[in-house]
């Protein structure tokens, strides 16, 4: 016997085709569900199954939502007068937890990346064109990875958004808060130096 | 917004629940699944259900099968007279890929630990007994954790098979092939030292 019974080696390979989750993971994650009950597995099986039939996006921002439009959409609470501008929706929920940020978003699903063959045309940015064009928003805040794609996007959403007369803004770069100063790369010192602010 | 819609978080707590999957890890998982087709989640959430429902415990062995008997135990290739003790089926499987043991096995379901509070009878002792008083069994490999769970029911059941006058044997301890002989610990050291064989 080389191997386990076809129905562990089945959910092993399934488990071991995750992102992080090696042969080794995937065995360990079997034989554990194995020694719990039958009704812990059932409620991940189901689990699994709800979030592809009950999540979609957003039909306004491309958030999760269970709803045509999501929480943050629907909220009249929050500024429709600014849009933060960011690549997937949990940097969307990063950004909330900070509690810093009150207007809506816009997630592209993405960043423009011509070395993996990912366009313009294959993100969210005709329909975030369309949000400005309406005329309500007076501030895009892009919240994108600070590193190149990010920065690439970055600069082409905001030569596409100036003739629009819409203040468009990055997040500030600079060094972390409670890390080694020691220990901040080169680039992200220069960007603070030249970033500096008055205090 | 502070938490995803409620399928996702659903999913990411079952997830959570899992060994060595913190939240963080969860959360990726989830998103990653969102981001493939709906059959790969089918295709997951299906071998979980599998898994419960077909496989069950070998009625000599407890090895794992989807029969009555395991691949080994109905194997009639298999040296009857010599039964492999081991803690858990992950263990069979390691000694399985050496190739090198062509008996049977008998799982136990664990280790004797006091600390844990689990005792001789919540173990599949009782029915290596039965098996081993049948008659056929000539020697009874011990290869179970050296650590103190692992010595300690070792030591165990080698004095309750004393009386039956089978031969009772454990796995060779001493330095592991291919590492540094710099880097072994004492304890493995002085047994290997103990242990030493003629060349």
């Amino acid at each position: 016997m080389e191997k386990f019974p076809e129905p562990l080696e089945a959910l092993i390979k399934e488990f071991n085709k995750l992102p992080s989750i090696g042969r080794k993971t995937a065995e360990r994650l079997v034989l554990y569900l194995l020694s719990q009950d039958a009704q812990e597995t059932q409620l991940l099986s189901q689990a699994l199954l709800d979030v592809k039939s009950k999540i979609r996006p957003c039909k306004i921002c491309f958030n999760y939502t269970e709803a045509e439009e999501c929480e943050i959409c629907k909220d009249v609470r929050r500024d429709g007068s600014t849009v933060c501008v960011v690549g997937q929706p949990q940097e969307l929920l990063k950004l909330e937890k900070t509690n810093e940020y009150q207007g809506l978003y816009h997630v592209l699903g993405g960043l423009i990346s011509p070395v993996n063959g990912i366009g313009p045309e294959h993100l969210h940015i005709d329909e975030l064109m369309r949000r400005l064009e309406a005329g309500k928003v007076r501030e895009v805040i892009l919240a994108l990875d600070p590193k190149v794609d990010g920065e690439f996007t970055a600069m082409y959403l905001a030569r596409k958004i100036k003739p629009l007369g819409i203040k468009t803004t990055q997040l500030a770069q600079g060094v972390p808060i409670g890390r080694d100063l020691e220990f901040a790369d080169e680039v992200t010192l220069s960007r603070a130096v030249q970033g500096r602010t008055n205090l």
